[in-house]
């Protein structure tokens, strides 16, 4: 069964498996940017880089003005909030494997103390 | 530039643009299971679900047992640390943007109560 929030998170990540396109959201978070102003810091062409902005838009990732003339595109980071929480349930298992990996780092110290006995 | 922790971001969200992949994960959150078991749930043969688990293995999202008989499936959710890492320099953005929101729909509220009297 695929709901809704399973759909979106498919887009998501999948518009966010490419590095180029997670740099284009790093420059936003800093304010908007037409095509051409995000397309400089790439050693890419205008069109590949306007693909890419098509997949974010498509993931809701990113936004543009319908009326201005160079339609400046801008961060939507709501989908990002869903990753978050998403990524957040399994918390508590990573901190468990960091927990025991504590532990056993513990008892390596314990034992190389018992050594130099 | 492409850095190694890009490239493992990279292979991370693409391990989970799939609502089979991610399902695969929540289960195996309880505990470690086979190949047989985490397949029961899903209309899929075994080739179809080894193939999932093989890319959620190669993303670093799933160990498996090497001597084992049944070579059971374990969850490591390190990566699943990074995306959330990655996710949260976002929470400014999302933040401000449902302050606006919630400055936004007081507005609202306001002129309803002008338009009671």
């Amino acid at each position: 069964m695929t709901t809704a929030i399973d759909h979106r998170l498919d887009e998501t990540f999948a518009a966010l498996a490419n590095p180029t396109r997670r740099a284009i959201l790093a420059r936003l978070a800093e304010g908007a940017a037409t095509v051409n102003e995000l397309a400089e810091p790439f050693e890419m062409t205008l069109p590949a880089i306007s693909k890419h902005i098509k997949v974010l838009e498509r993931a809701g990732l990113v936004t543009r003005a319908h009326h201005a003339q160079y339609r400046p595109c801008a961060l939507d980071a709501a989908p990002l909030r869903e990753v978050s929480s998403w990524a957040e349930q399994y918390r508590p298992v990573w901190e468990a494997r960091f927990d025991r990996m504590e532990t056993y780092l513990r008892t390596l110290d314990g034992d190389e103390r018992d050594e130099r006995r």
